[in-house]
């Protein structure tokens, strides 16, 4: 009990200043601040003494007061798509790391694909005073974020662009990283190949359709439209789809799977078909390799993606460049056997 | 753009009162009160005009407004273990889903399972007005909350239980789960099975580890120290584990993984080797189904745990039981191959 009542005092008013940390060093405020904020222009001696008599008194600097008195609560918040799909799982987690080297709390919080609840929660989170927002925009028109922009706002988009405003932008290179997918295939011996993506509304899906319809422009190869299905990527309307391109006479003979969601469910689909399907997925996933045959992927650096957001929505903070800019990582193709199975033919 | 307006109006201000529900119903606003909050001294016929009169003029209970005027900010903040941990995924929708429903903002942030970092978030949260906190505990210590518990703010544990503090508690049986996995192992013929499991401070791993022994007595097997590991969960550390008591004489035939990290690293150390080991899982894994073999896992209900934290949480903050309880929700095996290998012996 006597501990939390020290420790609630030193909470509320009876902590430690800079000033009871210079008295008892014997020396002046700036040094201590200098010594703190490990700025150069003190002695090894006088850093020495400064350091004892902060050990002594038990001060810490108070990093949520610092940026306080620069007019910012010290928080950003993260709009997320959906805090239970595993690939926002690293990219959320190095968002955080990047926040709290700055000092800064991470709000977060999921639209679950709902442009309404997207605009809703960063609203909300403006108003309760974030520095900035990262954004996995589930809409497409973000002008109703142009006043909190204009009051300050730090705003950096990621995994998707912003619609219809000028805004920092960080994305994965969905489109070279499907073309290459696509041109694996096709250098296996493949010509019937089929996509299977994400919502036609979802940037991603749609540049990860170009990627493969470009890489089968490359090789002369006429697309089908039986080839190509977007849509949701529950379960049940994957499937249908997978079955329906794997059937019939002109069945395609590999499958180019728009995302993590749409390969789990293909990955499901082959496992009961005796007929081998050559299969390469975007996103890896955490089993791939163990999976028989080894899931071949275009991998994205999920971590990287939120690092670099993170670290631009910081830069704006501290005055850098205003000029939004577009960001883009690249993919990286992993082979592990699905991808190179040939044609059954 | 129509469409925009008209919710932001909804939002803004021309939301239909009680007041207007009042009127329309032909009854007082104490009544319609008490119909929207559920409670007696409303005859059935007085409650279906009243509800018919809500359906007509699309009236919705406005919670948030409700918990503002009651001097709290409609957030909730949950302190998560690791952000990038599965595991945590379905858990931390639950609670978002559960806080939408009462018109509260989810907060969130991870301790990266340290001790000091999950106290300096909770504090964060809390001093941030957060309504309540679902906590994921890395400390066992949870004293420094106890100001904030009596200054009115709703306290949670979710996971694992609090540390020298009462508190209402949701948690998976971690005991009654890894006793039924590894009775699962004993019924199929294994004496020689291995336990590796997450650090000792951990509860679920001490849990886990008891229920271990309590079958293994059961069965009358005298238990081997070389058998049982706990540690951090890095693949490295499970990988020399697993190796550990897989090789010599007295090798295992069968382990037991007492987390998803660790199963998913023994999984990979069990497929570089030739001789055929059993494996039971505790918490299942997305792909579990399509290894070969199969992966039987004792698996939670992570949603679950999140839903009942979070309803729990809000069953406070509408003033229910103050008196803290314990909830252990069940576990189930599922049976996929990998826990049905007999002893290679």
């Amino acid at each position: 009990m006597a501990d939390i009542a020290r420790r609630a005092e030193n909470r509320y008013g009876n902590r430690p200043t800079m000033k009871d940390v210079a008295a008892r060093a014997g020396v002046g405020l700036k040094t201590v601040s200098r010594v703190v904020n490990a700025e150069p222009g003190v002695t090894a001696d006088t850093e020495r003494r400064v350091q004892e008599a902060i050990d002594a008194l038990g001060f810490r600097r108070n990093d949520s007061a610092r940026v306080l008195r620069k007019g910012r609560t010290a928080s950003v918040g993260l709009v997320l798509e959906d805090l239970a799909d595993p690939f926002y799982g690293p990219l959320s987690r190095a968002v955080e790391e990047v926040a709290r080297a700055h000092g800064a709390l991470l709000i977060n919080g999921s639209s679950a694909e709902d442009p309404g609840r997207e605009q809703e929660l960063a609203l909300a989170l403006c108003a309760r005073r974030v520095d900035g927002l990262v954004v996995i925009p589930a809409g497409d028109d973000h002008r109703y974020l142009e006043p909190e922009i204009r009051a300050g706002v730090a705003t950096v988009f990621v995994d998707r662009p912003a619609g219809r405003i000028e805004a920092d932008t960080v994305l994965s290179d969905s489109y070279g990283g499907a073309r290459a997918g696509v041109a694996h295939l096709i250098a296996h011996g493949h010509r019937r190949i089929g996509f299977i993506g994400d919502q036609p509304r979802i940037h991603t899906a749609v540049e990860r359709l170009r990627g493969y319809r470009s890489a089968m422009a490359d090789a002369g190869i006429p697309v089908e439209d039986a080839w190509m299905s977007l849509g949701t990527t529950v379960p049940e309307r994957v499937r249908v789809a997978a079955e329906a391109m794997l059937s019939g006479p002109g069945a395609v003979t590999a499958v180019f799977a728009g995302n993590n969601r749409v390969t789990v469910t293909v990955v499901r689909v082959l496992a009961e078909r005796s007929r081998p399907v050559a299969l390469v997925g975007f996103d890896d996933l955490e089993l791939a390799d163990l999976l028989v045959p080894g899931l071949t992927v275009i991998a994205q650096d999920a971590a990287q993606l939120g690092r670099t957001a993170a670290e631009r929505l910081f830069r704006q903070l501290d005055g850098g460049s205003r000029t939004p800019e577009r960001i883009e990582l690249p993919t990286r193709l992993i082979t592990r056997g699905s991808g190179e199975i040939p044609p059954a033919d």
